[in-house]
């Protein structure tokens, strides 16, 4: 699912990487307001060999990079304590979503998963229900919004909010 | 260093991916003789930021595969019995020294590093020093090769084999 609202402002776009999954977001930053601009969710082909899948995850976050005109960009770190051989994997795919928009210029930020929870739910170890719940509060624009995006613009807030306060220490 | 020799037939392109040194290797394979076309060894700058590196590896491989004009290529599958650190940093790498060929349209075959071993030196418990030996053999063309480099040669020399066994059995 892909809805759109075009805004001015800078235009983050958060990344929830995965092999089967790729989540993606983009919020506005307009001063101290948030707002929500589209989401959605990309999947390789299953079948499709491994090289042709990272290609895939590549070229579509690259297209949303493009189509939504993305300023800057965030993606989640990964845990390291899951099974080395989903590690190697997700290793693979995060990779190929950070280069979509490295290859467009953007920079792109990294935060741990807990930092994400406590910028978003104000908890370190918040489910993922609760981000799902605050991102529907946080941008009601969304709508109804399936767990891969919701992390997805969970990244995006969270880097609103760090850049903000990054840009408020600068000035005063 | 870059040497390099232009020859006609079946371009394959050896990858030996790492995020501090990516190997790589070009060999043309020509009926059932196999020559040296070019190897070197690709290095990210260490201080840019993790996108910046995976970004100079896959264009450096990018230019690689257009500068030779390659048909094919092969890479190294990884052990996942290292530390989950080191694991994801590597998927990282090899994604984006993958995803060079995979956008040039070329499919990217992957071999174990014992398959490997098995095809150049004949055994899969030989150690990088054989398979330097054994490059210098198959390939005098190619001079003196540093150790990533050879591994990538290896690589290439491994999808020769296999690629003329598999057409072999095609016409048998």
């Amino acid at each position: 699912m892909t809805n759109t609202l075009i805004q001015s402002g800078t235009r983050i776009l958060g990344l929830d990487p995965g092999l089967r999954r790729t989540g993606w977001g983009v919020v506005v930053a307009e001063g101290s307001r948030l707002r929500w601009i589209a989401h959605g969710v990309i999947s390789p082909p299953e079948a499709a060999p491994f090289s042709e899948r990272l290609l895939f995850l590549l070229e579509a976050v690259g297209e949303v990079c493009t189509a939504y005109s993305c300023d800057e960009a965030a993606i989640e770190e990964v845990y390291v304590n899951m099974n080395p051989s989903s590690t190697l994997k997700l290793g693979h795919a995060r990779a190929a979503v950070m280069l979509a928009p490295a290859r467009c210029g953007l920079s792109v930020a990294e935060y741990s998963p807990n930092l994400i929870k406590k910028a978003v739910v104000g908890s370190g170890h918040a489910d993922k229900g609760q981000i799902a719940f605050m991102i529907k509060r946080l941008l009601p624009a969304a709508g109804e919004v399936k767990t891969d995006a919701a992390d997805a613009l969970a990244v995006a807030v969270t880097h609103a909010q760090l850049r903000k306060r990054a840009l408020l220490e600068m000035v005063s």
